[in-house]
């Protein structure tokens, strides 16, 4: 035996389930066959941390957003892309508001769920394929964290890239993070400092999700301070014009697509 | 960096954290520094398999048990051992109706849990060393599926011989199991399957448990079915007396000391 996963669409069986779950629809996750179990995401980081996160989020209304994610969502303009839409817990409500929303994922069974949740626009794919089709936006959010798909100084250049090839003019991308470095837990700021000892940012993580036999690649996923995350749009064709940290240590962050 | 956990007390140290939680005292972990996050107790099986289980229910009250908890407690009688007593479920609402119950763990955190809740009689350490105390018991306790600790073939023979060894005449043994054979999904069958080519019990599981930076060791814990669990204590100083299945699959065990 391996005591590895087996690479396959971890989100996707994760919100799968979720969605079972909260629906009573298909088959949903037991424990000996018998009592309901919660549907729980397990994310290692590659220092050996782990941690285990109820997926029941990921289909949160509105009213157990956190704060953050409706102010995010009263910023919306135009034309908008939902990087990363997941069970489309942003993109159902911003559909039902009547704003044009795309939903971008590159778990198929997340476009899955959201299909079955009602989402109408759904790509598969990364931004950089999804830059090839023509298609325009005036708004692209990065929200969950998804700040973290800049990944680091060497992928944020060609993320951002991407995103502008796919705006209209005065475009805007509404990006939540979460600053990590307000913690003195030594497990986490002593990985932080080997961080940077090999020339990485401190919350530059490298994980990777499981989920019952399942796992993902490990892939680099970046937890930021503003001041980092300026230093990363800088040279880029976005400006960072706003930082609302009112629920710190989570931010959002709003990029304003440059004059050209 | 190693990917690998450390070994410590991982079960102590999620029981301290389930406790903080439910009580609101001491530190509570959290998400980013702030927002309340769930105890989540990780198993992973050798085959790459993982789970993800949330711990409050080692600290559920009665009122919160499965009926097979109540009808193990009923069983009860005279001097008791809670083997692998955790953070003092059983033990403690054992010890508000008067029953001398004595609560063993290996785990130093599970006892201090224990300690804080209450719980007045425990000792650390495996059964076997605790037969050398002198000290002896008219049941022995084994639940929360605890028919796992019987491990398998190998270990089966010297744990029975340990009980038997702290046991006064006419002891029992009320020992909870699940059987594992119910299942159609493949991860579970062909890991049955797996074992039993190698010799061993279908449902003999290969485990870790990890918990933020911290993991035990690989052990085996036996998910059997009654039969299975017969033909482990055929040949021992205990006769299984009775099986109680009415919440198939999940079952509870007695076994009754032979007369000598």
């Amino acid at each position: 035996m391996t005591c590895e996963p087996q690479i396959g669409d971890v989100f996707g069986e994760l919100l799968r389930d979720a969605l079972a779950v909260a629906t009573g629809v298909g088959p949903r996750p037991l424990a000996g066959g018998r009592l309901p179990r919660p549907v729980i995401e397990i994310i290692e980081r590659d220092d050996g941390l782990v941690n285990g996160a109820p997926a029941a989020h990921y289909l949160d209304r509105p009213e157990r957003w956190q704060p953050y994610d409706h102010r995010a969502v009263d910023r919306v303009r135009g034309a908008t892309l939902d990087v990363g839409v997941g069970a489309g817990r942003i993109a159902l409500p911003l559909q039902e508001r009547g704003v044009p929303v795309t939903g971008l994922d590159t778990s198929t069974g997340a476009l899955d769920v959201c299909r079955r949740r009602g989402v109408r626009d759904l790509v598969h794919g990364t931004v950089d394929a999804h830059a090839a089709s023509g298609r325009r936006y005036d708004t692209f959010l990065l929200l969950g964290n998804n700040v973290g798909l800049l990944e680091g100084r060497g992928r944020a250049p060609g993320f951002l890239a991407a995103l502008a090839a796919l705006a209209r003019p005065g475009a805007q991308v509404i990006a939540q993070g979460t600053d990590p470095y307000g913690t003195r837990d030594p497990v986490h700021t002593g990985y932080h400092e080997r961080n940077r000892r090999r020339g990485r940012l401190g919350g530059q993580l490298r994980l990777r999700l499981r989920y019952r036999e399942l796992g993902t690649p490990w892939f680099d996923y970046l937890v930021c301070s503003p001041d980092e995350l300026a230093s990363l749009v800088r040279g880029s064709a976005w400006r960072l014009a706003d930082v609302d940290d009112r629920d710190a240590p989570y931010y959002l962050a709003t990029l304003q697509l440059r004059g050209r």
